[in-house]
């Protein structure tokens, strides 16, 4: 259940980023606030980031990191293209999709990698699925605000 | 962890409402788009309606789903009073906690009030745990856009 609620959110921001042309995409979700292109590349480096948390392998683009998550937008000029950014995006969701499908059931109640293993005795629900969970709420937060961009230009 | 979730969207969403004046409840999240006021009925309204699902007993507010979920946003003259929906989305959170916390964990696994029996022996995921998960979504849609009324009056 929790998976799939994972991909349904995935399906929606994907198919509302497919609707979207660039130049809505450059346009802000209301005045003074990040652009669509911002949340874009913010939301591939997190869940890029999932990768090497649920123990997947290493991130695949790690520059996004810097330029979507430690940086607020608009200020680093020199960003990927849409293009660049919108393939990113569909790679890593699909690779987590891969990932999560060979996970067993034991697998998800496991420690996830931002959690020491002291600090996982104490706190067993910190888990894998848990991580999942988080992160679908992340991914729904902005995905109520991507949906601003529509109909305007 | 999915309750957990819950009480976590909840928690940031009633503090952002405390944070905001009625001023800033009154002015829309975006031009255009929804008012915070509609907002906070909205997510009050499809709360309240849990009630009925989960089988916790009979909806509180049920003149609020008429206005808040099936008319669109400035379309009805004749709303609550702030105060007031400020009271009965404390209220309808706090019932609903109360009912959570009693329930145990087979009967989060039965089926919820909106799927019929037959639909449930087949597709046994709709039960009342997924209800949570996908109200904790559309709660975090919304958190996402409500966010934007900060700093703007």
């Amino acid at each position: 259940m929790v998976i799939d609620a994972w991909h349904t959110q995935v399906k929606q921001t994907d198919d509302l980023f497919n609707s979207l042309s660039d130049d809505q995409l450059f346009g802000e979700i209301a005045p003074g606030k990040n652009r669509g292109i911002y949340l874009l590349g913010h939301l591939t480096a997190v869940h890029d980031r999932m990768l090497p948390l649920l123990g997947f392998g290493d991130q695949r683009y790690p520059t996004l990191y810097k330029i979507f998550l430690e940086s607020a937008d608009k200020t680093v000029v020199d960003i990927p293209s849409a293009e660049d950014l919108r393939n990113y995006w569909k790679e890593t969701n699909n690779l987590l999709s891969e990932h999560f499908s060979k996970l067993s059931a034991t697998e998800w109640f496991e420690r996830h990698n931002a959690v020491s293993e002291t600090e996982f005795a104490k706190e067993p629900h910190r888990n894998k699925l848990n991580l999942v969970i988080n992160r679908t709420n992340h991914l729904a937060n902005h995905l109520g605000q991507l949906l601003l961009l529509k109909n305007k230009q």
